[in-house]
């Protein structure tokens, strides 16, 4: 089980525009190149965040993308589920109704199975966890020697 | 981000195998036909159950799959990471260290990246709550119904 790059990649971009600011738009390129990580395959994750209202973007010679919120109203959750989707890794098929469980009484399956409740369990403590942290926290997180460095390496590269 | 179905399968075979007892061993064939899944990929998860000491298997005419050792010393995390491997969801590629990173002083990075460590504590919470969790509370948490139904549906076909 494994999440896509993408996370990695989509938090590392909102951490960089809260460190920009509102009046800062960063091109996918701009983004692309301060990770080393392809454009395109960026791209795709970029309007991820940018349907959930994560991101906000323009287009034009002065288009990019900045935060469409102040980083304390992004969580982790936020930006880890407008990339993975909101599915659980866990998914319940039922199999506890196939083969010996076709003959059971239906009564026997009115409450969801005792598996799926404790898998349920787990993901909702890590979503709890995810959704306890933002990006301000990451901003607050970081060296800042890293962030000047950033914001310096950006400044001539951002719109 | 989604798990295998083995996940599944396989705690539901633990729990099969912890309803039967350890004087009972279950072919593959059997627990395939009780979860009506293919027998060759459900050996593959079974197999994984075995290498890490969760199910011990037997051959010959008697032989099958048990439980290696009391329900309450099996955690679904055991289980988990028997069939996921043990990687957490989220791997750090160290991103911040290429493009804009590469012209950073490396006192930067001494500390892991403030991303991993925020994704990382979800991870622990995660993990936390699946090893809380034991394959004797899968069995408390059941229908008794659904255990006796399972024990006589077995019965005939186990040895
Ligand atoms: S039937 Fe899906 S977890 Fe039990
Ligand atoms: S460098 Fe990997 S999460 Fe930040």
């Amino acid at each position: 089980m494994k999440m896509s790059e993408g996370v990695e990649w989509g938090l590392h971009c909102c951490l960089a525009l809260a460190w920009l600011g509102d009046d800062t738009a960063v091109p996918t390129a701009t983004l692309a190149s301060a990770f080393d990580v392809p454009p395109h395959y960026l791209n795709k994750f970029l309007q991820a965040l940018v349907r959930a209202d994560i991101l906000a973007s323009s287009a034009g010679v002065k288009g990019g993308f900045r935060l469409a919120k102040r980083p304390e109203k992004i969580t982790l959750l936020d930006v880890v589920t407008a990339i993975e989707g909101p599915e659980a890794s866990f998914r319940c098929t039922e199999i506890r109704r196939r083969g010996a469980g076709v003959t059971a009484r239906p009564s026997e399956f009115a409450m969801p199975c005792g598996i799926a409740i404790a898998m349920g369990r787990a993901d909702a403590a890590w979503r709890r966890e995810l959704a306890a942290q933002t990006v301000a926290d990451l901003v607050k997180a970081a060296p800042p020697a890293g962030a000047e460095r950033m914001r310096c390496w950006y400044a001539p590269r951002a719109r």
